[in-house]
């Protein structure tokens, strides 16, 4: 995520101005939600708001976990990171009899997610893709953010766009939908494991949303995603700064032998700024 | 169910017998389950084998259930009625951590749902449409069978599907599937309410299967479900008897006046024998 | 259509009778149908039985319908030959207020087509691909039937699939429903052009059907396709007898100089007998 | 609609600038289009500018029609709200007899449904999704646009992208393409009802647009649902003000009696306003 | 594949006897075939044709290959086992200038793969799905069947589908169809790589092919694959005979300490037969 | 593409100024490629970046193309137009010892393709619509960018879609993907005819891409499509004019013989400007 200063650097050498488009995403944490983070959370969140989504995966993957990445929702809003924690909710197809008992003992579980959630808080709805009627809206949405949400991942469909829109706020959904979610749906399950488009998220979960999706990072291993993948960052930053320079990339990526004793001479140099 | 005879009465009377295909399907509960049900559920069974799909559905429907009907998956067997009573098993995408945690904690739900199973029991698997990997096959399934089980349903896959078709046993299914359940499944939920092609299984439902699908029916309602769709298929037996005569559509479905006193008289006749 | 015996003669010399299934296909217009037909309807369903599909595909292409087959349908029994003359239906999603108007106009269309059908008609149901609800189911067909009807073509999907499945009549569908039409469809158009698996279909068009699926014949031109099909069946015949005896497919298909020669003489003989 | 003030009335008072994004979609309606209104529909179409799409939808829901937003077709340009009046046009795949025979007859339907087209009308074409082919272009629309044409909705593709997006003219498809109507596609009905993404709609239907979707308003409803459905926003404006001060979704969302009392005393202090 | 013996053992102990289909299945390498083999292939095909294709696909799926299984096409008699070579040919959407080239260059590829065609060989046409037009019919079919195909895999579709029907050759693809190859692809590569239903195939590659999928083999590892692959079978069989004498599922299936000596004794006694 | 000028020119007399949003794209070759290119190649690529689409289409077709068109794939930015020479790589589900092999005789294609690439190069992957995994990267790309690359066409996946976005570079796409080609991908043959949404694209072959979609052009015939297509674009330049001032589409759109001799006038006068 570091490459844009490189790229101008690079491109300063070499007067390549036409390679790069200046109005790259700047990816910062909203404030609202990292005021009220606690401290090893924003630690956290900091460093996930700037890993680069590939980097982050190789680790994920590394670490045991090939299946974690959604590419099957599409962004409200394409210019944002989402860092955040999962709390999930699970709906099915409406039942009158289940319905009468499940929401005699609970509230709906959007208004119950909204309420409960904690600064930083990425809501995920299992709708099993149904897009013919929405699990949630602008409102219930508006208690979330005030309580501190970070995002909203839909398997499904959400309503207000427009209102979603003007949010500070990730959403990742199928499609939006004007139609309520009854008599076509129903919440049934509150933190439990879900599937969102092919991948399995755990409440609990650290997820990391970009443009092309959302990788889901197991709690125990967020921190070393992170850090990983800064690292791996700082290796293809300079790998890149080599072919902007005009060199092959055989050699370069993968590093052979000698490129990689340049890797380590740069490593220190920055280290010493 | 009981048009047979009547087309063959009607026939005889017209000739016309190159309108029916003798072969018609038996519907009988085979006798390694029947003979196993507890009284109660023998004489439900037994009507619900018989019970023409349509006229159940519509009772269904009435008592508050329109999205009751199953027709997204596809027999093994077509010619096969299915009856039983759901046992549900919820499948996600296979993540490590969560699986370590769930097989510590109990057998492999395909396992356990074939040992744990009760005559007349139908094993429901959700895995969410996957048909990449199978949720399980013919050596677990010959324990469901003889601990009396009485059919499949499966949204993903089964393997060995030969042996599964020399069994007596209505399987439904999206695909078959010779790759095992690892590493792209896993079971997770055991006996909670799941979905299956679009439609909630609840556990405990009673599932009426035919070649054209699966009708869902909430327990409490299953004797009225079967009562009161037998004597609609009555009715139908009687409008397609008067049509088998000639007579226009208009005025017999559904009955005018005129009709409905015949159709009275009918029961009558019919109530003597 | 005539390969059976060519395939029986050609092996017969051969011996190699493991390359035959014997359990060919009879394809034959039902006696119901059949008798009430006009003399020049029977002589033209009558060859239209036997034609290959391929070779009358290529007669209706060649006349300028290059868009003619439809095989995203399934058929309910498929061993069987459908000939008939479409008479269509158009199905819309429900809409009260349109409802309303229709219904008051007219009966239902599935009704009204049934009631109004000729001997040798197959009803097409345009519904735009929707099972979720059944466009008609077997009573009415049964009133269809008893009228000489001769197939279903279903862009959607039909209740009471093992009456359906009883009756001597071909029928092609998405799947089969046990819901009804009402809440989610209604009937629109009587006798208009339709859409039917990509495919348009006018009404009185001739329609061929096979396990593979249905040609769509102009009724204008629906003679020249039957006659001009079956002579090109004669020439794949001789083909097909030349490869059975060993010969290589260059020069057999098509025909070289040489073989051409030998087929006409071919012609000739069969014409003596 | 009215939130965007909400929401810096209540922000400004607590200052958390980050929840919202000033760059609000202003939804008028084109000048073009509605200086040449009819009195009547300047009112009407005024308020559905404004109107919550979600509010609007529940209002024709109540009304009797479930089934009323179409949300699989992609808007052109996102941030535009349409509103107009549908005049629709049936597409079919080609067939050479009954082009020639309705090309005769009258003029191919984008021409003719462009030409006739009065101020405010939105044309709707059904093409059943077809995408190999599209149904109009730029140039059609050019006219269309100059008659005062409010704009398109396509089940299928348009050509001439481009052009189009620089028009002031929602445009609602599944893809573009480059590819003319012919040899794909003809136009076969006009000013008939017409399926567009699982909705029907009548000619003279009025549209209401957004960037998730289009609502399919009955004329007979029209100013019942804008009136109806702007009262409920109002009411979901307050809402969403208590919930940005910081008050519990439970007892505001619906509002508990308390909540209503308030709510009655800031309806009466705006209209004193 | 042995089971139907076990079954029938079992079943004469328990009485059970409705457990079972005596229908099973019976795979043979049709004669016209067999003879033609080579002897090592006679050896390999014989064994191939009576494994358990998941037993086979275990083996293939721990020498490296876990991606290895076809379950998207469809076979066209659904009772007949496959075993055969892999020839393959590779098509793509037809383009004028690279038809006329390639065509110059070389017969169509369905002629030429029918008349290169070893006994043995299996015809894998990749069409990329398409169903919109035909890849090879029957009549070039006959060619491949008097060579000693053994059988057909298409990504996409076939003519003359009752013609294959007829002949002793199992058909798997994506459906029928009527219309030719042309205008709408072409053959482009012979005995290249292809990809098939997800799974890519290698010239030479040895398929297994059943009701639900074919299992794609490398040469390199057939044998193995054919050996322990019954090897595993022989223990499935004795965990099948375990399970209908009522054991419980675990400590059979694995088989516990205990029944692994079992089983090592049942292995002794079945060797001194 | 001129239309943007016409579109001033009537709105000044008309005064119609909502009609247009006047920010209409620019179509520029980026000079990082265009000064690289060939001047027979810049002369070229010049009149492609502004030639209308769908008249570059129509010339095309004429030619014999018919099927030249991608539409199902999505850019990364929509207002942008590539134009570049198709260079081609081909990739099969993965498979460990055909990549083993292939591996050993040359790098991965991507590398390959990006190193041999030459100014206004577009690489074209074809990896089947496979979305689960990415066919290449940021890095990779950078070294093709550096080489002159002019764009990106993948029938599948990419990774890096952040750093995609910030050059200047045209990519299309079906999803983007943070997972890398291992191990569910392999690249098999370079510079081959490969198939990309349907339509056939040949190495050399000449793409022109917009928001909607890619035409191709096999080389022979780039010239004249580009002459072609821009004297087409003037004649509809004309017509829309005569659109704006109000004139009916019947005698414009086509040009009856009056309006055609008014367009011969209007190009004098433009010739003599």
């Amino acid at each position: 995520m570091r490459y844009a200063a490189l790229f101008l650097l690079a491109l300063g050498v070499r007067a390549q101005t036409q390679l790069l488009d200046l109005s790259l995403p700047q990816r910062q944490m909203p404030a609202y939600v990292r005021e009220r983070l606690t401290p090893e959370d924003r630690v956290l969140f900091d460093k996930l708001m700037r890993v680069g989504l590939e980097s982050a995966w190789a680790v994920v993957t590394v670490e045991g976990y090939p299946n974690c990445f959604i590419n099957e929702l599409t962004p409200l809003k394409p210019d944002q990171r989402m860092v955040g924690r999962a709390r999930t909710i699970r709906y099915l197809p409406n039942r009158k009899d289940l319905r009468a008992r499940l929401y005699a003992a609970s509230p709906q579980l959007n208004y119950k997610s909204a309420e409960e959630a904690q600064p930083g808080d990425v809501l995920v709805f299992d709708a099993g893709g149904e897009t013919r009627s929405a699990v949630s809206g602008g409102v219930t949405t508006t208690r979330f953010l005030v309580r501190g949400g970070a995002g909203l991942v839909v398997d499904g469909a959400m309503r207000d766009v427009l209102e979603l829109a003007a949010m500070h706020l990730p959403v990742y959904m199928r499609r939006g939908q004007a139609a309520a979610v009854s008599p076509i749906q129903m919440s049934v399950d509150y933190q439990v494991p879900v599937r969102i488009g092919g991948v399995t998220v755990v409440p609990g979960d650290i997820l990391v949303g970009e443009t092309h999706g959302i990788l889901v990072i197991p709690a125990e291993i967020a921190h070393k995603v992170a850090d990983k993948g800064l690292d791996h960052d700082e290796q293809e930053d300079f790998q890149r700064q080599l072919l902007l320079q005009g060199e092959s990339i055989y050699g370069v990526y993968p590093l052979n032998e000698a490129n990689r004793k340049r890797f380590e001479e740069y490593q220190k140099r920055r280290q010493l700024r």
